[in-house]
């Protein structure tokens, strides 16, 4: 049987960055200038609730690691290290694990994040995971939640709804006509989120309020207005919605809450002040990110006013997907 | 039933800290003076493994910060703020959740180490929670694992095996004569680390390599002689023993290898340079924190000798309890 030092030797310590110190130690170092502070943020992620046990392990390791970049471009903050909890279930087979470190080391290298330490355990049930990732962003510049202000602009990046749709394919097989490639490029947004680290500086220099989208837009955006203190109006012609989503909905027009309420898209969505409005598009077309105005933040602490084409309000009443 | 949000705002919202932004944003900020440095570390826990799911939540939730705390403690680091990553089984009571809460704001508050944040998920199985914490050290002083050097002398703080002795008390329920006292004491030690974080000022100043025994003496002494590529003589009647433990082994020779295998100490374990060692007892005692020299550092790569009363070597190949 491998001891867990061993299994850190073998399959970890190749991807640790200098203040991880070869996972050898109690502990890591993070390096931070002192121009800088210090965002962190946690994702948990169990086999059964977040992703199926029979998930491919290199696109397990992907998304336990990109939820938290999307949470750290939220925020404004550049990626800078992060620590794995790690319980693993008594069949776990090497070839599974090697795939599952080869594909986190890749993404720790590709978005300049070295692993820092973590801890690895014997799961008495099903695989279980939990990432911490560290962020820098300079003094005082961490984008919050709750600045959002009546007549800001309300900004989504990339499209809304394509995991919920592939989450629905990959879980039930869902059978309208659809066709392979847009099926494949609704699993692949399910498996793995593309964390927007483009539009970090660019939410610090002109959002008022971020948060990523990760319980689904219509509960999401409701907790960012009601920790501002404010409501808004959404035009949902607007949202941002990709050619395959468009194709599902066509196949199925009650899909349309199920892709603003399902969570996992893993976008931003930010408020702008009406004055940054130029700018802001300017800095994310140059940053090639799409982001799309879908509203306006309103005064008031009553839930957001949604509206259809012909400017009849619709009604989200099971609000937002939750993990729990 | 209760959303995530709900219980964040009843449970955990109250004990959080001001980089925490009460629990309501994707992040949390560090705080971090320019002179310091930070210093991070994990600890996951699952029920069967590392606890009893029907041990006392408020014993669950110390133990599972103070562990960070002792890694903390070992590495000279004062604590700054921890992360939660809690995933609740499907049975789980509002009661037990409330203790649970209880405990961990009360030693929040006793350690001074504000929640920042954290992830509340259903486990598929049993109660699992990842904990992550911070610490402060000046730049540069971290007490790092590697670097004892021969001649220096190997130091315990406490007393070794009690968490050994109380586990399998609390397993087994061995039924060797032990008065209530010695087993209530024995068992109160598995459940509750006391993390010494008093001594992390004083490694800071005089330890020249330092890590806390949680996988037992034997064999965490054994990585750290490794790491720091130096063996060790260690006298073993000079192994300091609690009362209770010396009742235990009185009852039973056969505990002795398991109380120096056995982990769950949370003792610190550490290094001094000859010229330092009066100074740094002098600073214990003014700590109030009991050390023992044990040992001394020695060259060569082999594994640390441990001699016996009539200077027999004794052999512990069974080597380190391991959780994993």
């Amino acid at each position: 049987m491998m001891s867990e030092d061993d299994l850190i030797a073998r399959f970890f310590a190749p991807m640790a960055g200098q203040g991880g110190l070869g996972l050898t130690d109690d502990a890591a170092l993070v390096a931070i200038a002192p121009e800088e502070e210090l965002v962190v943020t946690t994702d948990a992620l169990a086999a059964g609730v977040h992703f199926f046990a029979e998930d491919p392990p290199d696109s397990i390791a992907r998304k336990a690691l990109r939820v938290n970049f999307s949470d750290l471009a939220a925020k404004g903050a550049a990626p800078a290290g992060f620590l794995l909890s790690l319980a693993l279930p008594k069949d776990w087979r090497e070839d599974w694990l090697r795939a599952f470190a080869n594909a986190l080391s890749e993404d720790a290298r590709v978005f300049a994040c070295p692993l820092l330490g973590g801890d690895t355990i014997r799961s008495p049930g099903e695989l279980f995971l939990s990432i911490t990732a560290f962020g820098t962003v300079p003094r005082g510049k961490m984008v919050r939640r709750d600045g959002a202000r009546a007549g800001d602009r309300i900004y989504v990046s990339g499209t809304i709804g394509d995991a919920a749709a592939g989450l629905m394919l990959r879980k039930s097989g869902w059978d309208k006509a659809l066709d392979p490639g847009a099926r494949d490029f609704l699993i692949d947004r399910y498996l793995h989120p593309q964390p927007r680290l483009g539009l970090a500086p660019i939410l610090r220099t002109y959002a008022s309020a971020a948060m990523d989208v990760s319980d689904g837009l219509v509960g999401d955006l409701t907790k960012m207005l009601r920790v501002s203190g404010v409501s808004a109006r959404i035009e949902l012609p607007r949202i941002p919605l990709s050619d395959a989503a468009r194709a599902a909905l066509a196949a199925d027009r009650t899909l349309h809450a199920r892709l603003l309420t399902g969570g996992d898209d893993y976008e931003i969505l930010c408020t702008i002040p009406p004055h940054a409005v130029g700018s802001f598009e300017a800095a994310a077309k140059q940053a090639k990110i799409d982001v799309t105005a879908i509203g306006v933040v309103e005064t008031g602490n009553h839930a957001p006013c949604f509206l259809d084409e012909d400017g009849t309000k619709k009604d989200f009443s099971e609000g937002s997907f939750s993990h729990f």
